[in-house]
């Protein structure tokens, strides 16, 4: 398809596309004269997979390239890949050095990874510190937890993680499989965070009283 | 004790103690003389959410003070006040009228709601449109999702609702529950982010091969 099309069928201008092009967030078309190339659907799929980094996960251009780049490198296998991908994603905040905070939250991980049977050391940095940092905040906020308050985050994520695969697995062939995990790991985020607000709401209305306050402020029956 | 040691205590400086009792985020201590006043362990814990929100949950002045607002209100039944509060922390994106991919979540999204066993008529309305508008992002950029696919974070979400509200419940008065159900609610979210990330590298290892790429780049071993 020429770009026009490609255009039409991603929802994304042509003036973005050329700029993504000009950025090599997607690959070059065929030349097919001088002045125009042919793109495929591959061109499509990277296009949607742009979008998802860039517009739903806020990702600066410089760091969807790293990414984009990872996922192409045929001499690295499916686990090397799908790896450096998802690390590559932006971290929240890192930890900082010397909090005493840090340095027991990076404890209570590693009893959280015992509990579950996770091996830390063999997992990706990057959302590792950002575990690190979200559980040094609670402490410094003065939020106890421990890694028992942690085991069902963990477990729930682990289930998650298993079906999110079997999704992934569906796609057609390697690279697909690592653009749609990619992807996904940043589509659901909040999708997996409003559900998540949604059941507290039906649980605090199953624990405490069925009514919920109707929108804008206080229900009309008090 | 004094505002030196409320600041010492909790970590914030005096003057953005003084910007929060200004901007009604804090309650005002109890007058000892013309200039100085008293504070309590009320006022520590409610500081803490406050950075919670602010700091942690980048949630703008206005909002955190309508948030805040909404857990004092004595006159309402501890439901109310969970609904109220949860449903007033930012929103994520909003979706778009008229999108013909909105249209279709939201009849997925019913459609999860009756599999599951919940009733979104009776749920607070911005997780929902949050849900909606992430769910039509998915649809809009071609990755394709229904209610079977979506069941799975559902079942994961309504799990950790009742564990963080037995986590809640372990606080002594209804305020104290509902402060803690609104700071453990933003704080937890990068745990729960980053959890799922690691999960789903551990998860990648087990069925693709047990390496994990080093710090960096592309691993010394290729």
């Amino acid at each position: 398809m020429r770009l026009a099309e490609l255009s039409e069928r991603s929802g994304v201008s042509p003036a973005t596309i050329k700029y993504y092009l000009r950025e090599q967030l997607l690959q070059p078309g065929v030349l097919v004269t001088t002045k125009q190339a042919e793109y495929g659907e591959e061109h499509l799929r990277r296009l949607r997979l742009v979008r998802a980094l860039i517009q739903i996960g806020r990702i600066p251009v410089a760091t969807a390239r790293e990414v984009l780049t990872a996922i192409q490198s045929d001499d690295l296998d499916q686990n090397l890949r799908l790896g450096i991908a998802v690390r590559s994603l932006p971290p929240g905040p890192e930890p900082e050095p010397g909090d005493p905070a840090v340095a027991e939250a990076r404890r209570e991980a590693a009893l959280l990874a015992d509990e579950i049977g996770w091996s830390f050391e063999s997992l990706p940095e990057a959302p590792h510190r950002t575990l690190i940092a979200a559980l040094g905040t609670l402490a410094r906020l003065g939020y106890p937890y421990d890694a028992a308050h942690l085991a069902p985050y963990a477990r729930a994520a682990a289930e998650l993680a298993r079906h999110e695969l079997d999704v992934v697995e569906e796609y057609e062939t390697p690279l697909e499989q690592v653009e749609a995990a990619v992807a996904l790991t940043v589509l659901y985020e909040p999708v997996l965070l409003s559900l998540r607000r949604l059941a507290q709401a039906k649980e605090s209305g199953r624990r405490y009283g069925e009514d919920c306050p109707p929108e804008g402020g206080r229900p009309e029956t008090l």
